[in-house]
């Protein structure tokens, strides 16, 4: 058997999908996934989309296409940029790529050389924490408040360890809920500004702001290069594959290239489906309807956490996005609660994991984009049930 | 601004991808790319499949899934392997990508280091060599011949040389339209059977046979890890992105794990309605007019070739497949053919790319799938003009 690729020895499967495994069992309320709320998909306008595609282009949605995404699609998401942000991006500097997930993947190939750092907030998102570990980089953390990454500890990675790339994502994000304030992103652009630390500015919750006003992305404040992510998964669907980067144009070139070996283009079909979709349907519509029902279970979650859960118990209160951060008292395990709910059939993701530098032992990640109203309550009743069991004993206060 | 990761300066973007945008002019008959004929698609069936998918269960079909990809996919691939080639695979098996290409870029990903050596046909094809570059491999040339490869050469570089991997394209090989013998099957077979390389077996064409009889896969006298590559874009469509890879256990563990740090899984959506097309379609039925009209096509390319280009300018005669490959007289480069026939408005591909060792200048790749046959016959012609004015040329003879 020949032996693999020293990359390898570094990745992890994701811990998540794996979990997610767990809880196919239907009787398990599973708080574990990000997974979108499948309802709400736009699934007729999707059928007239596809319809109205295969019917009137056929050949052309069928046939390979070009590496950098159909220019219909990469317009639309430049117009966007305009109306939303108020930023002037050219759809030239725009790649298509199948999710967030392979822009980080076409990000890491074409920067991360092994050994190369890479700032990644604590708690991080894992998938970008998988896709960078394939290129063998040394992460550094660094711990994120209410209102921001923690400036010093910035300061240390990006200008004293000279850190090659900062992957943050400042709205509402994964997996502590968490946002960065105006301030927050001016300082963060300001210690930037004086690197050349690749910024990597994943944004895939922005739209999903339940209240409160939009903040500009970190990168608007940044004249170096910079690298803007989006997906259409949340706004949309996931099932699609269908995110973007945007760039710089001689990383652009390289993306492209990175792109071409990878896989030649995102699918045609689905493609020009979506721009169909986007053609035909008011999607500020769509997302308010995703905004209504996603606030209203944010809210209903932490209602019922407030009742259920004990007073030493807290948990972020986020502005958006589809995910609360729960954080136990001091010595009480995340994985020992874990194990508990399962019993009680219920599931949600122990924090562990997305601290690149260990810790978070005590912190675990709820989402309340999926599950009903009516097994919300029912879940975070059974969580209950289990917390109390875990602070009851003896050891929890004392460590895992 | 930060410097590119080291792999990336190893990279070129795609030759044959550059081409085809001078090609985008209309007036300009292209046998360059490597395109299926779009008026062979099965639209209506596919438009079926979409309308039916997202009808009878819309939402799983916009929703994520499982990194492995699409059980009843899996189960239709292996349960294909079975009846045409009577292979016995388990679909735990196979791996759905985006495509042949993004197997490439996993295989690479899970088994190259930097410096390890890939040994590939001469010429060979265009993708595999991009997709591995990124790994930074050394790459060794195995010469291919009318019954298939050197197998003095294949035994340097597998035993000798001890290449980490092998990749070759057996039947109807991309850029020389050549397939191996059985008797070249089973030599080199016998010559991987002594090694640890990683024999990676890439079937784009195999189903496109136009006469005499299908032979078995190299990967079939196998009983080491051996990968076996196949693809959706010659049967159905290539711009549903979809292809796959048959793996051993332990490797399809770490592809899977490569492509969830990739881009978590390919298109739902994508996968259901080609699964869908495939329960409600004859997919045989519809290859036999595939293999009908490109081999209607390759007949008349031939024989266009033969009546139009000076005798000592010859060509393969495949016996399936997309391609044909021609060569001219020594000492003539096909670089400076391709600049008179552009200005006769007929393009093709220069061969010297295919070349990883160098070499090739007098070679050329001609596509048969995706012309018309009046517009083959009219490109031959003028093809024709430019060789005889090439050929005229009283450096031709003496070098480029």
């Amino acid at each position: 058997m020949p032996a693999f690729a020293k990359r390898m020895s570094q990745v992890r499967r994701s811990f998540i999908r794996e979990i997610l495994k767990v809880t196919a069992d239907p009787s398990i309320i599973s708080f574990a996934g990000g997974l979108p709320k499948p309802d709400l998909f736009p699934t007729g306008p999707m059928a007239d989309a596809a319809a109205r595609v295969l019917a009137e282009n056929g050949p052309a949605a069928l046939q390979y296409s070009v590496t950098e995404g159909e220019p219909a699609l990469r317009e639309w998401i430049a117009a966007r940029y305009k109306a939303k942000k108020n930023l002037d991006i050219d759809p030239a500097h725009i790649l298509v790529t199948n999710g967030s997930q392979q822009s980080l993947d076409l990000l890491g190939k074409v920067f991360l050389d092994p050994g190369d750092l890479v700032g990644v907030e604590l708690p991080g998102y894992i998938g970008a924490i998988q896709a960078f570990s394939i290129f063998e980089p040394a992460f550094a953390g660094v711990p994120l408040g209410p209102e921001g990454p923690d400036l010093d500890r910035l300061t240390e990675v990006v200008l004293s360890r000279r850190a090659k790339m900062f992957y943050a994502v400042p709205n509402f994000q994964n997996p502590s809920g968490l946002t960065y304030s105006l301030a927050a992103r001016r300082a963060v652009a300001e210690i930037l500004r004086m690197s050349d630390t690749v910024f990597v500015e994943d944004d895939p919750y922005g739209e999903l702001r339940f209240f409160g006003e939009p903040l500009p992305p970190v990168t608007s404040f940044l004249t170096q290069d910079a690298y803007l992510l989006g997906t259409f998964s949340k706004i949309a669907a996931p099932g699609l594959r269908l995110g973007w980067v945007v760039a710089t144009p001689d990383t652009l070139a390289k993306l492209v290239t990175a792109k071409q070996a990878s896989d030649l283009h995102c699918s045609t079909l689905v493609q020009r489906i979506l721009i169909q979709f986007l053609a035909d349907n008011d999607l500020d519509a769509h997302i308010a309807t995703i905004r209504a029902v996603y606030g209203a279970q944010r809210d209903l979650m932490i209602e019922r956490i407030k009742a259920e859960f004990p007073a030493e118990v807290t948990c972020t209160e986020p502005e958006g996005g589809m995910f609360l951060w729960v954080t136990l008292p001091e010595g009480c395990s995340a994985f020992a609660l874990f194990d508990l709910c399962i019993k009680e059939k219920v599931a949600f993701v122990p924090g562990g994991p997305f601290f690149v530098d260990g810790g978070g032992e005590r912190t675990l990640r709820l989402n309340f984009s999926n599950a009903d109203p009516e097994r919300i309550a029912e879940g975070i009743a059974r969580m209950g049930k289990g917390i109390k069991t875990l602070l009851a004993r003896p050891g929890c206060a004392s460590g895992s």
